[in-house]
């Protein structure tokens, strides 16, 4: 059996956690698996009285991850102190520069400084693993890089985030609208006390940039991705979904075409036939398209101590086992830098949600400047008539381009009939 | 770049031209993601003169496929010739005997010689892989091989046989009877003329052995798979499963307990909530339980040319980029021989279907048969009444032992009013 693999944690959260558990309990299972013991050594946090509920007795604590990142008798880092810049990226960079394999569940970290940290792994012939990163427990990374290797990806979509798949699902069950449910998401520990970060798609977003480089071989890039969240969303809208055969959902979808990539991230309503609209509740899923294998979905936790710990785990017995790919799947000089397709001239079909007054010609208005803008209608749903009142108006179109539906929906709040700004729903064809 | 990886494929059937297809199409994107080209050099086949579609020039042709796998300028071996022994197993240890690495898509191979043919790999210090002979496409082996490797698994649920997962999903659908679908499947090319393989089971038990080995670090035990088959599902099964909120999936599952592990392959009644419910057609899938990362469920196509040349091709990857895990997750010796449970003491469920007379005192001899077997009855089922005449009856059980159940089930068939042996479908709480 070769020499034990000597882990270092940087942060003891609810992660960290799981992991030196999930290390404990199964240390002769790894040891089986790996042909060697897989030891953590060293832990690092801000607070060494806490009790994080797993014992830390026998291991060298480090009131700074960065002396544990170079601790020569550290072999593996660990980084789930979180944050996209800061400690965490010192600790990162600190391992690296010591050759060491780091493994770390920092999706802001490697969204926005992803290409540099996998090119100065190479450089270090160190490797950069973050399969925790995106979508928890889900071997998403993995599969993308080695179980489809053998596929040129043209398109993803996935359910990149618990909290608002939560949200949505509870939505859809009780009738009750987004503000409600988020207070008791937030009582529920599903949802922080700023829930921003996950209700307005910013860390759907960090996952979709990682998944794209990883899809396309192109260099993540988060500023390219649209991201939009679901606090519009409401309880009319997924009864209307409902209506209308189609759940809603919040996606993280990119697509590869002849012009380039589109990234982007918001609600979307998806038919129910769809294997993406039966994942509900806290449940993500991934939905690969390849050229060879057709589709592939996978589905699971996307958050919590053990799926989480699990994705990290699996990333270091990858290290232990000696086995190893470059952290997009390439090496960093042959990623390319795709051309990204603005938002503007995104292609789909719309649900829009008015709420206008009930009066003689206020539909002749409406579809006046759809038709001005080429936009063709689908379906149009009105329940119940309140003449002179304020009255719900749900429209679907077919293919549109989203610069034309823009300038309608600015056309529309114009009118002195509209008494709320126009909404609008992608209806993605999966 | 490190030198080319010269590939030999025996075997140029669907599978053999949907390698080379995506070997050519890819060699690109292959070479940058692995650092090195991966060249198919020599081909093996019965015919030479068959046009497969895919253009066979430069590649030398081997008559015999084990010549192929013993040549000095073939590197990787990729069997694909199919069968529990013979040329298969010939040319699989003759390249491994050569220190070669094999890819196979051969599950009867590798369910029944599996454990032997991974310690005569081990033995070479070779690679043993076999991605494509479990769900086609879906890298359902990596998954639990890499991506779950920090859990202990303790059961798998899977869809493993597209024809019987597609004859049921149409039985449904169409409330046609299992002959006249079977025969449709047939003319459509879903099903062989001789369907037996599939039908009964048999090869979704192989697919069953080698997860099972996977899951739970012990040697492959074909042997020990009860296989139970769809032939007795009538549509009359599917519409009482409708009516009782399920769904009838042919499932392949693997349990551990203290005492063993189960192994079967049956037709289950699923709840519709559950993610297999919804896995419909040719499509399979493999819902992996471990203690940290809870459930994961992996959907895709589980046939064809291009989903398994897909699984081919990232084992085949996975070998360039020197990346090895042992054949079933841990070396050979550390397999442990587990103790099967026998299907007789199997706990669960039933759903019980009677075609009686229907007369005076015909439930009173069924309950009272149930009574003295000690099974409870949860729902009862009988529409309309018939006296005198045939009449159908559908009874679901609680939790019973299977020795009781067909005790009761052999008691009942004798009893004057039964018309037909009594048909059982277990109820599985997935």
């Amino acid at each position: 059996m070769s020499a034990a693999v000597r882990v270092g944690i940087a942060g003891l959260g609810t992660v960290g956690a799981g992991v030196l558990s999930l290390l404990q309990q199964h240390s002769g299972l790894i040891a089986t698996r790996c042909g060697r013991e897989v030891v953590p050594v060293a832990v690092s946090a801000r607070d060494r009285a806490r009790d994080r509920g797993v014992p830390l007795d026998g291991y060298r604590w480090f009131d700074s991850a960065t002396d544990l990142a170079q601790d020569s008798e550290v072999d593996v880092v660990i980084e789930l102190i979180g944050g996209e810049g800061g400690v965490a990226k010192a600790v990162v960079e600190a391992a690296l520069e010591a050759g060491k394999p780091v493994v770390t569940a920092n999706k802001a970290l490697i969204a926005h400084h992803g290409t540099a940290l996998a090119s100065l792994a190479e450089s270090h012939d160190a490797v950069l693993a973050f399969e925790a990163a995106v979508a928890g427990g889900i071997p998403a990374l993995k599969t993308l890089r080695e179980g489809l290797s053998g596929n040129a990806i043209d398109r993803l979509h996935g359910i990149l985030n618990g909290t608002c798949n939560y949200i949505l699902s509870t939505m859809r069950e009780s009738g009750r609208d987004f503000d409600e449910v988020l207070a008791e998401a937030q009582a529920l520990g599903y949802a922080e006390a700023d829930p921003s970060f996950d209700v307005d798609g910013v860390d759907a977003a960090h996952k979709l940039a990682i998944l794209t480089s990883l899809a396309f071989g192109c260099e993540v890039d988060f500023g390219a991705v649209y991201a939009e969240g679901i606090r519009n969303i409401t309880a009319s809208d997924i009864a209307y979904a409902e209506e209308l055969g189609y759940r809603i959902k919040l996606l993280g979808i990119a697509e590869r075409s002849d012009g380039g990539v589109e990234q982007r991230v918001h609600p979307c309503m998806v038919s129910t036939r769809s294997p993406l609209a039966q994942v509900e509740g806290v449940f993500n899923a991934v939905l690969f398209h390849g050229d060879f294998v057709d589709s592939i979905m996978i589905e699971g936790r996307g958050a919590g101590a053990g799926p989480t710990a699990s994705a990290v785990v699996a990333d270091l017995l990858d290290i232990a086992r000696g086995n190893a790919v470059p952290a997009f799947g390439m090496p960093q000089a042959r990623l390319k830098s795709l051309p990204t397709l603005p938002m503007a001239q995104h292609e789909g079909c719309y649900y829009i949600r008015l709420q206008v007054v009930d009066r003689p010609g206020v539909m002749a208005d409406v579809t006046a400047i759809l038709r001005d803008e080429a936009i063709s209608l689908e379906a149009m749903l009105q329940r119940g008539r309140a003449p002179g009142e304020p009255v719900a108006v749900v429209l679907t179109t077919h293919e549109t381009v989203e610069e034309r539906m823009q300038r309608a929906l600015e056309r529309i709040a114009a009118l002195e009939a509209s008494l709320e700004p126009p909404r609008i729903i992608r209806i993605e064809p999966i």
